[in-house]
């Protein structure tokens, strides 16, 4: 592992860079934005140790780290300038359309659809950290189309950071995110939406908000850069997902409108299975 | 501050008990619950120091700490037990229907209606911590209708646990708590209900859960004995959350299901005001 090329420095991309420089010491990180602010402070917080718009042709890996919407024309174009001993990998939250993209690509064994379930609510170089991606899971996608000797060099840096490997199809990736990820997100935007509302009516309302609040809108703190192109992206299982929740909602609404104690109650009971699981998660 | 007498011997109860007990070392604390077996923990932890079924007539203050819908009944029943020297407070997270319930009780003016924006997602005496209201906000209603020097003997207590008070009417509380508490906990349930119906069909789909869910869903782990009746009490403040919530729910989903990037990313940056809110609530 000698030399690194990322594209994106933000939370993602500049994580995987601290990281690895961590592990890595002798390795050289160059990279790119399209934020030449973000360029700049990428290499003011010692995230890359060079920039460059495009990758060396010997770069050992090339990490793809830009919104969803972008990481199509991005791998295509980086395809087309890696030599033979690069692997290229991305981190977005979607994965089937790049898979589709790709399936017929002359370099297709040089790409590795990968998913670090690793984030917090802020973006930029500044929000980057060497620990983020310690013992998070990382899902890869069409595992086996990736070429055997290139999956090592990725490998090699994934288990250095401490990374847990899962392997699904993409199309099984994409449908199960939207539901523990990008549900999250949406559900969260929309209260934070729902409590500014209110707030325009009613002054002070959040010297009343405690720390449930804080947990459940926390998300509404997300880059709209990000997130904005993954609703989009990720449409069909994302509508799935929030229609599923919109009627969940409606029909709890109805049973708090009958006062159905007794029906409340024994549903929430049902969902509080849900503790054996998150707990797990710890 | 010599005798306090708690009933309900849950997280609340609990935890005003073990806080009481390490500010004021020579005080006697006693209580009781209707679960036997939270009535004996709560003696095994030291979180009183006697079972009785109702307080002495020379105690101090009584906490009423039980679920929402209890409270009316025995805010009556605890005013006819207790002498002239004695404050009640309660901790309900709801407050217009117990206010107006004694509004006109001979002993009107030895309750206080309280309510701690304190909590964690677990339940009993064993979830009670000593330091759960350092620093809290204690919204208090009705101020004006608590007598002088009864009033002094609850500040007492609230000021050696580090509380910070909020004053404002009952009505204004249930209208606010809706949205910045009880709907929360509403939308986390059905996140968490609407992820455990699809992991019905697909296993390890938790696998796949980050930081974001555990931070959303966090809430479902809640005790539904607590919840149903606040549900129920507060409900016409917590269908017009509710309904304000689903309505943006749906809006967003048409964003979304129209590809409209640009629309969603509007909406979205609008929202992240919320970054100074709960940045300031730190």
């Amino acid at each position: 592992m000698k030399k690194l090329h990322i594209i994106g420095l933000g939370l993602l991309g500049g994580s995987f860079a601290l990281a690895a420089k961590s592990k890595f010491p002798e390795i050289s990180i160059s990279g790119t934005d399209a934020s030449e602010k973000n360029l700049q402070d990428a290499l003011n917080l010692g995230i890359i140790q060079e920039a460059k718009d495009q990758p060396d042709a010997d770069v050992d890996i090339v990490i793809l780290a830009t919104p969803a919407d972008t990481l199509g024309d991005l791998l295509l174009k980086t395809l087309d300038q890696v030599g033979e001993e690069t692997l290229v990998f991305d981190v977005g939250s979607t994965k089937a359309k790049l898979c589709k993209l790709v399936a017929d690509h002359p370099k297709r064994k040089q790409y590795l659809a990968a998913h670090p379930i690793a984030g917090t609510e802020y973006s930029g170089p500044k929000a980057a950290f060497a620990d983020l991606l310690t013992r998070k899971v990382l899902i890869i996608c069409d595992l086996e189309k990736t070429d055997l000797q290139l999956k090592e060099k990725a490998y090699e840096l994934f288990d250095a950071l401490n990374i847990k490997l899962r392997f699904m199809d993409p199309e099984e990736h994409d449908r199960h995110l939207a539901f523990v990820s990008h549900l999250s997100h949406v559900s969260s935007f929309m209260l934070g939406k729902t409590v500014l509302q209110k707030m325009e009516d009613e002054k002070n309302i959040f010297d009343m908000a405690g720390s449930g609040f804080a947990s459940t809108a926390r998300l509404a703190k997300s880059s709209p850069a990000m997130w904005a192109p993954i609703l989009t992206e990720n449409k069909d299982n994302i509508l799935s997902a929030l229609d599923g929740y919109i009627s969940n909602l409606t029909a709890f609404r109805e049973k708090i409108a009958a006062n159905d104690g007794a029906g409340l109650s024994e549903e929430m009971t049902e969902i509080n299975k849900i503790r054996e699981i998150l707990d797990l998660e710890k």
